[in-house]
């Protein structure tokens, strides 16, 4: 029983490193993207697009990795409520995958055009910073269970939606000079980085959950 | 025996009635926040706002109903699959809830003038219709287990793209004179409606999925 248990024991550990693994994936795709867009890189802007099929693969493998855990060994309370739990993790990595996958997609449609005027580049320099950071805290608190640092994600997710605000509001200004095309490539580039740090967010507040039984 | 087997399948029905339910309950919210976008009524948004919460809770029980029968009955294959894959339907089915929430958020903001310029009124008049269709046929996929309506969503999800093209078009138009804040707005909402679809689509592909073990 013992052994079973450590077997057991050592699977929920795998999966818990396939999520930090994911946040890492992810984490890089977004630093690729916002890369790609600051500087109209096609050829790296591809890289994202193509590995965003292999983040996809990943948490194939890993939700199918821990149906099967379930199914053989039949846990129940704490530890079914980690294997479900992981299942919505990986379903929120994945769709920050997306989301950098949504950053390339618009460096490809204006190549070798930039999607982004110089004088807001700083903005998705700094939004790009934030995600990634985001991306590795979230990693961080899946691996060490660390609510302080479920906490700081947070925060760093007010930092986004505070870049989020200043886009919106230099789109809205009166001296804004670029078009609407150009406004509408901005907005949903907004919206792609407030998703993929909502994401992140959510990550955190479930394995908070998970320690504290607590809402965070 | 056979009577624990047919508890299990009495229990089974419940979580597929339930799902049921939240589609038609989401079919409900946008039908209403498409009214309160395109008649500008507050009274209806707030409606609208707090019919998420509902739809929240009722996600948060059915969610928490799946993982206690997991937990009991400890299914394996089939009925196991079946269970997560209800986890992951419910999660898409908030998800349009919450893309009707955001619609009336934008309602809320604009009012007492409408965020949609006369013109354009058809396009989101359109969008709601399918919107709601997409959803009612969702729910009624998910009852039937019925793979040529899970088909028909596809189709219904290409005339949600097809508007949502013709919007992007008509605020990228030469003559579009209604400047950048509602050319934002107008991106942002096309992008709930787009949303809302594509859960729709995963759900639907989510039973096909369950129905044939391939992918539509």
């Amino acid at each position: 029983m013992a052994l079973i248990r450590s077997v057991f024991q050592d699977e929920l550990d795998g999966v818990s490193q396939s999520l930090v693994d994911l946040s890492n994936m992810v984490a890089e795709s977004i630093a690729k993207a916002t890369k790609s867009i600051l500087t109209s890189d096609l050829k790296l802007a591809e890289d994202v697009i193509a590995s965003d099929d292999a983040i996809d693969d990943f948490q194939h493998d890993l939700d199918a990795r821990i149906i099967d855990i379930i199914a053989r060994q039949q846990p129940v309370a704490s530890d079914l409520r980690a294997l479900v739990t992981a299942l919505r993790m990986s379903a929120d990595l994945e769709r920050m995958g997306d989301m950098s996958h949504h950053v390339a997609k618009i460096t490809r449609l204006r190549h070798p055009n930039s999607a982004i005027p110089s004088e807001l580049t700083h903005i998705f320099q700094d939004m790009g910073t934030a995600a990634e950071k985001i991306a590795r805290k979230t990693g961080s608190v899946i691996g060490s269970r660390d609510t302080d640092v479920a906490l700081e994600v947070e925060r760093d997710d007010d930092e986004m939606d505070s870049l989020h605000r200043e886009l919106i509001g230099s789109l809205i200004a009166p001296q804004w000079a670029h078009g609407v095309e150009t406004a509408i490539d901005l907005t949903l580039l907004g919206r792609y980085y407030e998703r993929y740090a909502d994401h992140a967010v959510s990550v955190s507040r479930r394995v908070y959950f998970l320690v504290t039984g607590k809402f965070a």
